[in-house]
């Protein structure tokens, strides 16, 4: 089937007389989920990954794929027709170059691509005389017959019952920014930075609960913001009132910055399309291109959008108990397996109020799928669930008051023997960050070495970061902060929220994870430090804790943990869970 | 004085119709110990800290240091007449801008200046219409009558004993580099890199055991060096060989390098200084400005360097035993102060076979004296000791083996109470360091927070890195590695040497220093993994610890190192120093 498409898409650039197409798994807004109409890539190779990048010249395609992918996208993709290729700026470039010839053109869809992706490739081609050239129509597009429309469903208010701060304080606080920098307006290039300044949720992208829109925030705090007609309804426009202009066209935004008389605009690198770069610099703007100044201010939750993710985190650990407590009885059914858990799970989320979707697609991996780090369970890969073994499951909810991500291991039954020292080491690298105290302006890589030295000492590590920032009822992966081995240089700071997620993985045997979201607070005792509030309440498997390996403060704080999670959560469970819930959350002892 | 010195300065500007002139202090190597014939800064202006810069305007002048010196500059500086600015190269530029109208000129030493360091100052200039021209000779060496003559000590071999790798096979290792980068040549901008590549040494900077020596390596592994006559002997003549032409005067390093018909030199752009760069680009040079290769390769001991080094901080070790056996002594005497304290421990290292020189200026710091981290004992500042308070002593010693760098913090009495809890907290923070265990590929910058977390913890911290890279009878301060805050993106490697020093200072009160130097080496058990071991032998303080804060592992740690300095230094102390080594050595108990 691919080896069709790939036959109409050359077909398609003949016609158009270019020798090679660049396919990103990216939608114009460099989301990390994209609807499915942008699911191009996938429909174009059959890899569903969430990112890659397929370059396709005239005898030759190849997908490009970082660490994380590579064995997924052998089994994905016809490696007959697309070879498999490191994912980088570089690989891609040289790729190319070593296909085509001196005066070839790579086509590529402005909409897709950031002019900060783009340019070592284009470095790299000039030396050899390719030429990369915009496609006003993604010729994708017009082979893919069945390519479902764009979503558009209602956008509507976010209440400031969960916001803590109207758009209008919010767009005053930026466009103070923007006065500060001479600048007219901000490009609002993403709809999540929409979505946080306008105080308004939508549905158009699964896991992600936002419109599709973009935008112009002025110097006034006035706006622009673009949205789909049949987005838009009488709540929505009286919520946004009258200092922001809705346009229901892309186009219209330029012609309102112009009309506004916008000289200077200031435009994220890393979120801003090429295609509307291009726009504003035919309108002779001057681009001033800086990170988004919304990207870190809505890193900071308020105590309103704390407050929040705190009870969002009850129901979403209430709903996690009920499956916890039921796992054992439901594995016993002959047809359970990891689909049907991720099923069951759902269910008991979809019990809580105001759930609204799966934060990201669960990882729910048994016995050996465990230990493949980005695993998604398919009903082909999917391994019936018998009482033995080791149980990872990674997933979250989307609540309007907060958003939720967290991971638990299990033991099912007897277990290899290894899994015990490996499982308490990672609880030990999980208890160092949530009891760290650290001062103001220390970044995530500074304090990363903490989670992993329990394995360190066994010469053990895991091959993925500890912590990436959370939204507040947006993208469970928000930075600009994370904690991991790669230089952030951005200092971590209180309102902050972050995944605590050490791991260990014995590959066809077992996966390890223990994941809580804490967020950042200012010490109380110490002026100038920072500490962490663990939000996520779900009891650590005791069958998997070796109490002779953690110290009394480790032990301390394991026991405490268990019985806020005890305390919080029994009175609102089921009545067949109080018992699991009180047995799980005993204090152990060395 | 230092206003008689300014007045000639801006005559000899005003002859020259310069208006302002940089006084970096520095010389022609980007040394951080410079030969008392380029301390120009100090001259100038009183000011006699290792960093820092002075522009002298017309009517104004400004001193520019950073955090470290802004105390000392206030008492060594005339205020009246140079203001101090904080030293940054957007500081100096907006001074300069303000103090300067359009079309003035601002006079530079390129034997001085980095291009990298002049850039950002320039850009800014360049904005005003103010204009930078370098000078030929230095308006300072015209007006400066009783300069001291240029240090040109005999440059000597370095024995293959000591550096375990003769000249020619390092050479061929760069020249291999320089074929694989395609230059012709590596500019040696450095005496430390001549030093290390030659295998010579010499006396010609305090505390640094070299020669003024720069040169060229060619793609066959030849060189031209360039070396003062009277430094050139015959020894160092035949250890040289054939492939290495000797010049003695620096200009023909350029004549030499067009007669090899150099086209392409590979320059390290914070090593070069601009005089040089400049002479290469006017013969048509094409310039490679990339971080110098040699610096990252002898960063990485062999095992003979390692084993000398071993050898070095046993005599050293001894030295500093004999000085803090007989400490407790000599402050009973009534003139015994910091000063002295200094010469009754150089006297300890003169006598152990090989001693050259001390490392750096020691630091001898007795109660809040200590607290000053950078504090340099002069007979005004020097404190007379008692037999009480606490004491840091930092220092080091030069050696034909090795270089050590050792501080250690004593009581001497009655001390105040709290130094216990911080003098523990700051050794946890080092065996925390010691005892480490990491994978390849991590930055110092990844595990400094070991170092801190016993001091976090109560909301303490240290305002310095925790270690700095230590060469083989070189600087005492040597990159590229470090352990601190600071993104270095540099893993540490096997055969690196690093201090491991953290501390904590309590204004006016005391300071605590524990610092041992480190070296790096793979581990036996776990491949992939890297480990510590430590260098210094020296007692660290029992009146100091609370056995009752520290883990077992953590008083295990402590012990066995005692038990190890113990058994390695008593057969070699003398014999007045036995008893106190063998009670200060004595297992701790919890």
């Amino acid at each position: 089937m691919s080896n069709e498409r790939l036959q109409a898409l050359r077909l398609e650039l003949n016609k158009r007389q270019i020798q090679a197409f660049l396919v990103p798994r990216c939608d114009e807004y460099q989301n990390e989920y994209v609807p499915a109409a942008a699911e191009r890539l996938a429909w174009l190779s059959g890899f569903t990954g969430s990112a890659g990048m397929a370059a396709i010249a005239t005898n030759l395609a190849a997908l490009f794929v970082d660490g994380r992918y590579t064995l997924q996208a052998v089994q994905q993709v016809d490696t007959e027709s697309i070879e498999q290729q490191p994912l980088g700026a570089e690989d891609i470039a040289n790729w190319l170059c070593q296909v085509l010839i001196p005066g070839d053109v790579v086509g590529y869809d402005p909409l897709l691509h950031t002019e900060a992706g783009l340019a070592p490739i284009i470095g790299k081609l000039n030396e050899h005389n390719i030429q990369l050239r915009a496609q006003a129509h993604n010729p994708i597009d017009t082979i893919w017959e069945d390519q479902p429309p764009k979503p558009c469903g209602s956008a509507l208010p976010h209440s400031e019952s969960f916001t803590g701060e109207t758009s209008s304080s919010k767009r005053q606080r930026i466009a103070k920014l923007l006065a500060q920098k001479n600048q007219d307006a901000l490009l609002l290039a993403n709809p999540e930075v929409c979505a946080w300044l306008f105080n308004i949720r939508g549905n158009d992208i699964p896991h992600l609960p936002v419109a599709l829109t973009m935008g112009l925030l002025y110097r006034d705090g006035s706006a622009t913001l673009y949205l789909a007609e049949q987005a838009t309804n009488p709540k929505l426009q009286q919520h946004l009132g009258n200092a922001v202009t809705l346009v229901h066209q892309v186009q219209e935004i330029f012609i309102a910055a112009q009309q506004k008389q916008c000289t200077r605009v200031w435009a994220d690198p890393l979120l801003a399309n090429c295609w509307t770069l291009q726009h504003l610099r035919a309108m002779d703007v001057e681009l001033l291109l800086e990170r988004d100044p919304v990207t870190a201010i809505k890193a900071c939750k308020n105590p309103v959008e704390l407050a929040g993710s705190r009870a969002a985190h009850i129901r979403d650990g209430v709903a996690l108990c009920e499956f916890l407590a039921e796992l054992p009885q439901a594995i016993q059914q002959d047809d359970f397996g990891e689909l049907q858990a991720v099923q069951l799970l759902r269910g008991k989320r979809e019990q809580q109020q105001g759930f609204c979707d799966d934060s990201f697609e669960s990882i729910s991996g048994y016995c050996g799928n465990g230990a493949i780090v980005h695993y998604r369970v398919t009903p082909e890969s999917s391994l019936p669930m018998h009482p033995r073994g080791i149980y990872l499951i990674d997933s979250g909810g989307q609540y309007p008051d907060g958003t939720t991500d967290v991971t638990r291991t299990v033991a099912l039954g007897d277990f290899p023997k290894s899994a015990k020292e490996h499982f308490t080491r990672v609880l030990k690298g999980h208890i160092s960050i949530a009891t760290l105290r650290f001062p103001i302006g220390t970044c995530g890589e500074q304090i990363d070495a903490f989670a992993r030295r329990a394995l360190w000492d066994l010469g053990l590590d895991y091959a993925h970061g500890t912590g990436h920032g959370v939204g507040s009822f947006l993208s469970v992966h928000e930075g600009p902060q994370r904690i991991g081995k790669a230089s952030t240089k951005v200092p971590l700071q209180a309102g902050m929220i972050v995944s605590n997620e050490p791991g260990f993985y014995r590959t066809g045997e077992y996966g390890i994870r223990i994941e809580n979201l804490i967020f950042i607070k200012e010490s109380r005792e110490y002026a100038g430090f920072l500490e962490f509030e663990t939000l996520t309440l779900a009891p650590i498997d005791h069958q998997l804790i070796d109490p002779g390996l953690l110290t009394s403060e480790e032990l301390h704080w394991l026991n405490n943990y268990h019985r806020r999670v005890r305390e919080t959560l029994t009175p609102l469970v089921s009545p067949q869970t109080t018992a699991w819930l009180n047995a799980a959350t005993q204090p152990l002892e060395q």
